[in-house]
């Protein structure tokens, strides 16, 4: 931490800077420049400390150097973590592609969707059963019921599954069904859900919140990984910005600024990213081309007939032509598909 | 609900969009304008809809034109909300000054706060027992502890209390202390803890999330009314934008805006809304002027001290002073003081 | 400027900087903490520093220590900027009222809204001759003809004039005809233009651009001041963020930060700031109490027949309420209405 | 367009609505709703019309549902545009890439890169004569200077050159050198600029304004192409967001937007769309993977002693290793680079 001080502050201000640092264990190393004197504070700081002493008198600004978040640094930790999910690897190098519909509506239109990804070579099947919904009065999910229909599905076709959790309490009943615990958008910075879900056991989903930075979203991914759970991996679906023709802005950048300050694999989410499906495969493509370590996108049997977010869901004949194009792409990155997809 | 028809679509689409709304139940009403056709949807729309119609061939747009919230709008129910919490009104009228330490930390800290807000005249003491924090490495609040010496300084000063509650399962527990719940910004979407102060039977104040839209706030307390709840009142805090110089940037023309789109009380929170203690009076004026009925202030005995959030907190001197100028300003706007403050 | 190295940088890259600044006549501050080294750089910097340093092998980050505008700080100058125009002060303590309409449409429609002002008390006419518009196929302003009957409104009620120049080669038109030139938010970077203005000899206000942040702005006003012009006034009408309710969200924030970082008076423009008639009067009154030097009211004497902005203009009844409650609220506040407005 | 009207509207006020339209040769279309009624305006309408709406007694809101820009949608002309510079065809299918230095510093600095690039593969050289600069203490460019030894490079490579035209006055100095005009982000609302741009008779490549919707920008090309000028390309180049990590966030979902919506070519800028070399690479991928016609790369033979943008400028080893990528990508899209660049 950087203390800079105000122009025309004074030495017993600066002494009683010292004095302060010195009750926390804390040294201050004096740097006098032209025009004012920088005071760099050595020892163990803490985000609190910035606070207090931004307070004090003759004090101008006061400059974090250290990046608050820990585990989830590349510094930390130099070589990438790999997720192990039955045979398949996540942040190994593969491509993986998770796919199914928004929310689970009923068995046939889930086990339709399964069948159909797998067939056009998905790896991990999505569903949501408790799904979290701007208006009250809208479809909030089918509960425990999706959790079994996506359990049955996984039985069918061999997919592991992922799936959402809302609550605290909720984390226990989902652990029962899913491979794969996803923590959505709107939960980025539900403290208490982030606990549980550290303690879990089991491989979590992050979504990057809509106004989250990266690095409030590292420090939501610090939660997991101080409580334990390394098996991480992280997921833009774009953010909030000024721009209403999508519904969010797709931040592609964060795919190459993850790899570059954390070792945790991340995901792509188009189908959130952008809320239409003519986007959708433009920007999976181009989250693999910036070197995302996977895709998760939205498929329908009827995307006019979803009872959530068929705007942004694929036919699966769409879903098929974006699996031979990421096949494509994936080939000239001198990369590969999980699973052995080859198209 | 207005489907806007493309420039070149058939006649064979217009039918087909006519065909899916019947089986809905719902009636299309043809206008035809000189560059295209419009089709207004006659019937009880829901959101879903929407994407549904979207996808059809021909459309090119879909308008919602009903607003997605009732309860909480002006049109539902004309007359102001005012909520009764001992002998205060809130909504009311009058000015309503909540204060307190962000977090509490110790009895003496609070109590010594309690005290002096209650002499400068504030109605309600503030003070977070479960406090969200971006980094799982900060301080998260005292917890019970905290909530009992929120209840002995209540005992003292007769001042009713506000306190957050983050997660579902503590509803039980804070309601056993609080006269007002709070749900935080960070938990504007948690949709389990809105439901669930939806049925405490107890006042509530329902942040703004710092990248929701009025109308994804007004949803959120959807929620909450639907459950039955609406002793309900809403705080603007700030909003997340480009701006780097504060914390947040506070959004006071959502204050007129929900005097007129919604009958809840409005409540400023400029401590949060800027995160500067030297902003906190220009901003607590302003949103008085712009018709808050009541603003929330962070106060503590040493701000440099504090253990969250100093630098957005008041000194008890600076409160004071603040205050003399909230009695004046309100004043000249033809408005009084709740509790019979003057000054 | 602070260079903060990584945490396992060598020696060779820590001399290596060291080598480079002595290169510009810098000197480097070594600071060596527990994690990682910081070198303080001690001299004359210069912004593109940052970028040459950032470059450079085993550096994490490049922090500026200094703020990059100089002659517009309070550092520089640490009494108030006051703006004489005829017998008006700017920025000297009392509240200046600029009122008219978007645009020049008529002779008639100027003249009566300047008589209906003046009798409301407002010190200064407005009133756009050359409009940016979005669109092409929008009016863009009577031109000169407009600049004529401005002047002819001042000689008629005696109130000074202020009206936009929109590019460098007008300027010296316009200012045969105004008393303040207005540079709008789109041009706050159109650099040329504000080279101009800063020769012009005549009072400028520079609007803040609808994405920049304050430091952005202070730099703009830079290339004014840095021009020999010292009678300039800035004007928060707004910026952009994710909120589609209002046409900008009004920073009021801004207000008392300009008032801290700067000597310079600040207007506030509620009629762009909000875009909606009716949010004018209490963002106007929340702006004074905030402490802005002067208000922009965008008034029409028949808002639903303006060419421009009806939306956000009030009529001349509307205009006479809001000076009412100004001059309430600036009494309630110690400080005056200019020219001698009571009400 | 259309009126939606309140809940409670009265006859009279629909009335009076259809009176107004009536005026300005307009039919109103009722459509009576279950909970209000919603009036369909026929006939040719225009922005200010909205404001004129909204403003009569029973308006609840007002939507327009023509798109505002005309000559630069898809429904207008529904073929691509293709822009002939010498040999080289833009928007045509072929990927074409633009890349030089930011700005010119020296004939030595300019004539390296040149060479460089043209021998990577790139078609385009790019290059700043005249230079925005946020601060008036920055390099602002060469000016004709700069100009003059932009023409000797493409004299002795061939290339044809991009240069940008910040003020209308040195439109006709700049057509003197370029062949390709550029409109920087900070202009795009230079509608004096535009419309002398739209005069020149030469390709101009318009850059989105970093806080500009997909509409606007489409509205500033329509000053462009209004004025007969059809050799027109858009430049995606980063927008702001609340996001610090990088300096802004490239919006990779424009590109396909632009593609669905408007038939004009679109380029990607990955230098200014992420600030930070070593994101440069993975965004110029993804732009490609997204759809995008061409890239335009920021190289400098020793970004650290770059006089502006060194740190978002690649190296001559850096480009190459790029181009090699951008020939695998663009192979696997089965399009081609432009030029005949094979690797």
């Amino acid at each position: 931490m950087i203390v800079v001080m105000k122009v025309d502050s004074r030495q017993k201000e600066i002494d009683d800077i010292l004095k302060r640092l010195a009750e926390r264990g804390l040294t201050g190393h004096l740097s006098k420049g032209v025009e004012r004197t920088v005071i760099g504070v050595v020892g163990q700081t803490y985000p609190e400390l910035r606070d207090m002493l931004e307070l004090l008198p003759g004090v101008e600004d006061v400059i974090p150097i250290t990046k608050p978040y820990k585990l989830s640094s590349r510094e930390f930790q130099s070589q990438d973590t790999v997720i192990r999910v039955g045979d398949l690897t996540i942040g190994g190098g593969e491509l993986v592609v998770m796919a199914g519909p928004c929310a689970v509506e009923s068995e046939e239109q889930l086990l339709e969707t399964a069948r159909a990804v797998k067939a056009a070579g998905a790896n991990i099947l999505r569903g949501g059963a408790f799904k979290p919904s701007t208006s009250p009065y809208a479809f909030r999910g089918l509960g425990e019921e999706g959790l079994k229909i996506l359990a049955q599905a996984r039985e069918e076709t061999g997919m592991p599954i992922i799936t959402e959790v809302v609550t605290p309490e909720d984390v226990g009943l989902v652990l029962r069904y899913a491979d794969i615990l996803q923590v959505g958008a709107r939960n980025m910075q539900n403290f208490v859900l982030l606990d549980e879900v550290g303690k879990a056991g089991k491989p979590v989903m992050l979504k990057r919140g809509m106004s989250a930075t990266i690095q409030e979203w590292l420090l939501s991914a610090e939660y997991i990984l101080s409580q334990g759970n390394r098996q991480l991996m992280l997921c833009e679906r774009g953010i909030r910005t000024f721009e209403t023709y999508t519904r969010n802005t797709m931040d592609v950048s964060a795919i190459p600024i993850i790899e570059k300050v954390s070792h945790l694999p991340i995901i792509a989410d188009p189908s959130h990213g952008t809320g239409k499906w003519y986007l959708v495969a433009p920007l999976a493509l181009a989250a693999v081309a910036a070197g995302a370590d996977g895709v998760m996108i939205e498929v329908h049997p009827s995307p006019d007939y979803a009872l959530k977010d068929g705007a942004q869901s694929l036919t699966f004949d769409n879903f098929q032509r974006l699996m031979a194009q990421l096949v494509s792409v994936v080939a000239s990155m001198g990369r590969k598909m999980a699973g052995g997809t080859n198209g």
